[in-house]
């Protein structure tokens, strides 16, 4: 058992919302999608429910609004939603430490994997907003047939770093990273900076919160990750 | 005593977020016009302490940014959120059930005011958007020295009511109304439509949290106000 135990463990990191700062413009999107297929949503509700794979996401919306779509309107809305973020990329910016995170942890060999419920594309030109190596271990909604809440992202991302999944830190912006954490068995991590409380994330299981990627790059030790050895 | 002590008490309404749904705009504005005099900040921060009067505000970004702008400066940053939000206005909408709890007030004769951090044009503008008679009754930062969470905007609006203050219910989607409340020696209640959680409404000192106007109005007998007699 000692054997599998490694002697740090490794960051699976959200992306959107944890190390992008999109989730405003994404809320905002979906409300102009919704209502293009005549339904009126306001974007507190919405922002409560981003960070779901888009098709629960798009169930979740559905059902707190009492209304049905066809699956062809439904596909139809995720074209709206895509059109209505991308009129709003160029107002996206990297969140406060997220590069620095990143690099501090590939110079010191801490392992490291982003896992996101974004398709490929997004998630490459969001490396390119970091400034990241498009080499970069990153698992996508491409990857896996099930996204977040599901774990299978997380899990697929430690696989892809040879480290057991309880030897993970999730880390991410939302519940349902925490909710994903749990099912997976592992140790979740919150940050503030997709507008949810510590409250909220504490109490879906977060185990430390931080404000940002920056406070979290400077408490890595809480985490157990030891830099020098 | 009981002289003072009316039969129900007289709402005192905020707007933006409380009966319009335009925070998410407000705070992607207040983001593109802090950019462009080169001060970033995340949106999330900006989420958080929208409500404030907006020189409170301003103050409250740069002191959380670290960071310092001249008088002239701060002037340029105002012209330029209010240009920002004017570009996103046309996605704002009024929040479920608010045009009808003014209108069942009004019809059932039960004092109310909105009391508002916005200036006096932009508040006709939201009633155009409600479509409520532009007579409604409402106070701005324009008729009162101190706007939020100073409770200058609803001692003035009791006051227009002819209602003592301490027989008014206060009603926002934000820390800052329950503040404000607490100031006036008051009673506040939340809404969450301005994204704050129940927890945060309820520990800045709300009396009781709706999800938005419509589920207040379906409760209003839970504020002791009373309908028929």
């Amino acid at each position: 058992m000692l054997k599998t135990v490694p002697r740090v463990p490794a960051l699976l990191l959200d992306l959107d919302g944890t190390l992008v700062d999109d989730v405003y413009e994404h809320a905002l999107a979906w409300q102009e999608a919704f209502e293009e297929v005549g339904i009126p949503l306001t974007v507190w509700r919405i922002h409560k429910q981003i960070g779901m794979s888009g098709s629960l996401f798009v169930e979740s919306v559905l059902e707190d609004s009492g209304r049905h779509l066809a699956a062809a309107e439904i596909e139809r809305v995720q074209k709206l939603h895509a059109a209505a973020y991308e009129r709003r990329f160029h107002q996206v910016r990297p969140l406060p430490g997220a590069r620095e995170l990143l690099v501090h942890c590939s110079q010191n060999h801490i392992k490291q994997a982003i896992a996101t419920s974004a398709d490929r594309d997004s998630a490459q030109r969001m490396l390119k907003l970091l400034d990241i190596d498009p080499e970069f271990p990153i698992v996508t909604c491409d990857d896996v047939p099930d996204s977040k809440p599901h774990p299978g992202l997380f899990l697929e991302a430690a696989g892809r770093l040879d480290c057991p999944i309880s030897q993970c830190v999730i880390v991410g912006d939302t519940v349902w990273d925490q909710l994903a954490a749990r099912r997976a068995s592992t140790i979740g991590v919150g940050v503030l900076t997709g507008g949810y409380t510590e409250d909220e994330l504490c109490r879906a299981g977060a185990y430390r919160v931080y404000r940002d990627p920056a406070e979290l790059r400077r408490h890595l030790c809480e985490l157990g990750i030891q830099m020098k050895h």
